[in-house]
């Protein structure tokens, strides 16, 4: 438990974070979920195995090395297994494990978010740049 | 709807994710959301208004200008409201908007898959780095 000191700033969030204790487990883990490529390739793969190339074609903006790196890293974080069949030429398989798996539900619920609000974000953009044209900052709200 | 030649690639995908119309959609939205600061700050206000230092200081790691980007940023997107009060030195509020409150579900889920495994995600990352410093890759697996 933490002392006295420590308190003031674990204050209980929503959902039970504690912040700052969680906040590294929390932090390290958004380096990868908070990846917008590893998402993707993670959401891909939620449909069953894919091929490199397959994941390529699915993922139209995404660069050969880009891809590359973003399945090491998946691999290298347990999230997506890599099957290399040894014919010729070789054919490689990527396939979530069961705990890539598991992160399905929480990148769903995000990407269900981002689908529903995306036109609000949009909007509040093009306010918020409409006025910062036009009007200073610092005067009282 | 779309055409029989992108059929193929619009597969249905948990959650009914359709890729990839909404891929950028939820790509826009996973540049902000993705971002760790953000979620960190999302996270801190879903407890009330904060003052800048108050962020600062709950988010220990975050340097000066990184939270004021930050949160500039989640300004623009409609998530956080500004609130200058005038008096001296003057006093500034951030506060979640009903449209930043609502991000507070999913990237609370996630925060919960974090803590829940973040220790497999070590421990994999530990076999990963073994094995790559031993072995070969492009054997069968």
């Amino acid at each position: 438990m933490p002392g006295k000191r420590t308190q003031e700033r674990t204050s209980m969030l929503p959902g039970n974070l504690h912040v700052p204790e969680d906040c590294r487990a929390v932090s390290e883990v958004l380096d990868r979920v908070g990846d917008k490529w590893s998402v993707l390739v993670v959401v891909m793969l939620g449909n069953g195995p894919k091929r490199f190339n397959e994941l390529r074609r699915a993922i139209a903006s995404i660069s050969q090395r880009m891809l590359t790196l973003t399945l090491r890293g998946l691999e290298r974080d347990g999230l997506v297994t890599r099957t290399v069949f040894p014919i010729i030429p070789p054919r490689v398989d990527y396939e979530l494990t069961d705990l890539g798996r598991s992160l399905l539900t929480p990148v769903d619920a995000l990407g269900r978010w981002a689908r529903e609000h995306h036109g609000k974000i949009v909007r509040a953009r093009e306010r918020f740049d409409a006025i910062a044209k036009g009007r200073v900052r610092q005067e009282p709200a």
